[in-house]
């Protein structure tokens, strides 16, 4: 009566910090650090796991978790889409039972300490925003057996001018006027998969220039975009990074509209001339779009 | 170069209270409380809107947060499938650029207070686990364009036996031993779909006896289920569903495995003989299916 | 020039589940669990650790987490308070630099499943709303060097009449109007204090009696009281905890007042008899106050 | 038989965006945003609210939210402590019944997007961290009935060197070893006084310069202090900004010790020369206190 039509299982939260413990030119101490959250989801022949109670398929989590610390290890990486590709590699290698792995990581981004006007060698404060990768590699063989993207989420911005919102479709139930003048405020989750090519998981992309240029180009559309909506803001955020970045083959946003609201300060015989505003938890606008190279 | 591949926008976090102002039978208040707090998103013709700021086709958001209340008022309704059932019918009805309207509602469950033993007719006290609700009516005709689906989140369940892991795959990245008496523990978010018939959006279905009778055999399976993995505690939850619920047509799972682990008390020269446990806040292990009639 | 003024160091997050694996009187499996989540902070002469980098005085918080566990296996208690009693003690004991040991706890609150209308031996179902306890020790003598307390957090509670809030001081930033009839909606923490009575340690007190007395109370006194203001339904839930507990010196009270607001349908030509609201995030309106046997 | 012993209440979450519209020397407009989230609690003659239903003495909190408004408008302010002092002073001015009025506001961080190495005029991305402001004013007269405090919440820090932990107080339950070289990471939240001077509300002091150097010194002492202990490396963090900023009087802090331990890989044959840790989520140590100017 019953079948099971979908499965799969893996490790969430596995917080790995590796410390590159190198030299500066003069001998002393120079460190670079990473630090990564990484969920893996494993698909494979797991049915009678769930079905008849038979572990034999079964890779533990345990193991998962053990298998991001060993590969750590083993294996010499400078972002998280290389440390993606590496760990998703040992799963399809060493489990025959696995189709397909999915590394997702979230990457803490550690800026060094200014001291004295001077980069601090081992000392690091956190910057705004997280980076993000995904990895999902699977057991066929060809172009498709291999997805590797990159991202940012939480990153906030605003904007106090540049920002309008008019001309749109109106029923009964619509009382929000027209304005040509209004805060835009979000909170930027992007994804960008990499063009699926031979050389994809073999250093020919530097994730962390690619990386740099897609933060730059979200930020400075952002900016200066004369926005008549947050969705025609997404679209040109993801136009331009497909422009700039030859490597992406697709961008999808997701981001909520933080409204800002002017208050009414008339009951107070108290003008507002687009000054005084309060912030809204809810409810709240969310706009999505996957912008992708002809 | 680019194009918009897919798109959707909409509210999220409307929050609405509607009070059913009742009476007993001797004429003294008797209250209802519905507590939703709701996401609308709207697929549809948008495409304008993102790639040349043409809004003419852009319903704002505002407008779908007064939509909420005002269908809220408009109609009878004594479940949140039933709102959603109403609310996604208006977007598709009024809004003829809007392909496909997807709803999603969460519940809190209030639980009248009892006072001397009996329960207060306006006064209430949160349950634990939040009910969901998600609905998505699409312009097409036919059978497909209606999915209604039922739902429990956040519903926390923990057993100190009755739970084993053993014969499991190994690799040499294995080191958990196997086990016959450990502690199973998991927060429960299940989705269940219920079957397209003709009568789906009619009332032929009783959604609030269908959660009752989902939330009491996920419980129960938990309960007695001597589990050889939470991956077949799962498979059986969802069976014995599809066998009790004859209008659900499928149910998915996601639930974590919050582990407890034996503190070794060893070095203190204490033994620990089932007895003393520490929760773990990450890494933890994941599992997910989808259970489906055949 | 700098000196230390005061300073405290512990642990936060020491997740402890005790599993008491005992019979029902047929011989078969009966459990009860115990899962605390308890924070410990130590006073005492640290000065040079602080000030002089001279650790000679400071017991690991690594240590402290250790302790935990070993006194759970070593101590029988049947309450968070009687946990954090002998807590407590063994830091006075044992470390002779420490003056004062805070330990606080949150404890789990897990509902045996009903399977068939029967609870079951070992799985677990959680409750809505935490209990606390707090207990700190002084190494002074005397009835003051012991205070124990017992409390809720996160309960929430909500009704639909009953309450009014009018005939307020106003100025000339005043628009709020009276109103007699709104809804009351709060998340109730309290904290209350047992007399500090030469018996207070040595299980004179039912602390799980007492916990189940002032949880009755304060939702009873909720649903009945014809409320003119959250201040005033707040010292009448204290004032009826002191009449009921004997044992209780003092209660200390921090509610929000959980704003839900009419949604004004009048621009959609809709009606609204007290029927449709909106709930807000923020801001909201927060009510503290200690009610105290004279 | 009861008594009310103490209460307060107030406003939480008032949130406040304000948009300085200037023009840089061109004409050109170049904005300033101000974004504080504000708790006002007021102390005063509120018995009678509680203990009578009598609402005469009562200001609703729904009248502190439009206060904050209005006084944005009302006023010039360039900083958080500014605002707070502003505000204070409105409840003390104009309701008799106060008797203290405690302003807490959480400052978002706004820093302008560069645009081809240009900073924005309008739009911004937030940085990491909050600033923090709290005035409370007293009805009394004299020094004491004002005090003026900045702050930092949520900076967190990590560094790979230079911290050790031995030499510490050990008992049966340490298991902990010594060691010279162990990561240290931390999210600081620091609270500083300013000296309560005659000219403390009369704009004698820059809040927005002492904050950049309080964020400087904190930062510059956790890079650079060679740490037997998050205590020590605490009170240097005091002690410099005591040095640095003759206005601050003391500096409290509290600092988990987010700790990050070296994974063990002798079960794969692999060493750790001090490279692959992982970091724990619960429990972790926590730090406080408070360095005071002699």
């Amino acid at each position: 009566m019953a079948h099971l039509q979908s499965n799969s299982y893996g490790k969430q939260r596995v917080r790995l910090t590796k410390v590159l413990r190198g030299n500066a030119p003069d001998g002393s101490p120079l460190h670079e650090v990473q630090e990564y959250t990484i969920q893996i989801m494993l698909h494979g022949d797991f049915e009678a796991i769930y079905t008849h109670g038979d572990n034999a398929n079964c890779g533990p989590t345990d193991t998962m978790k053990n298998t991001v610390y060993a590969i750590a290890r083993q294996t010499s990486f400078d972002s998280p889409e290389d440390f993606g590709l590496a760990l998703s590699a040992r799963f399809i290698d060493r489990f025959p039972q696995v189709h397909a792995a999915d590394v997702q990581i979230a990457m803490s981004r550690w800026k060094r300490i200014e001291v004295h006007g001077q980069a601090h060698p081992f000392a690091f404060v956190k910057e705004h925003g997280q980076r993000t990768a995904a990895v999902t590699r699977r057991r066929t063989t060809g172009p498709s057996n291999l997805s590797v993207a990159g991202g940012v989420s939480g990153l906030e911005v605003f904007k106090s001018s540049g920002s309008a919102f008019g001309g749109f479709f109106r029923d009964e139930f619509t009382t929000l006027p027209d304005t040509d003048e209004r805060i835009l405020a979000t909170t930027v989750d992007a994804v960008w998969n990499y063009l699926s090519t031979p050389g994809l998981a073999s250093g020919e992309i530097s994730f962390n220039e690619a990386w740099e240029t897609s933060l730059q180009t979200i930020t400075e559309v952002f900016a200066t975009h004369d926005s008549p909506s947050l969705q025609a803001t997404l679209y040109l955020m993801g136009e331009e990074m497909l422009k700039r970045s030859p490597a992406i083959s697709d961008v999808s946003f997701t981001m909520p509209n933080q409204h800002h609201i002017l208050f009414d300060l008339t009951p107070f015989e108290l003008d507002n001339p687009d000054e005084i505003y309060y912030g809204t938890d809810s409810p709240f606008g969310i706009i999505t779009g996957t912008v992708a190279r002809q």
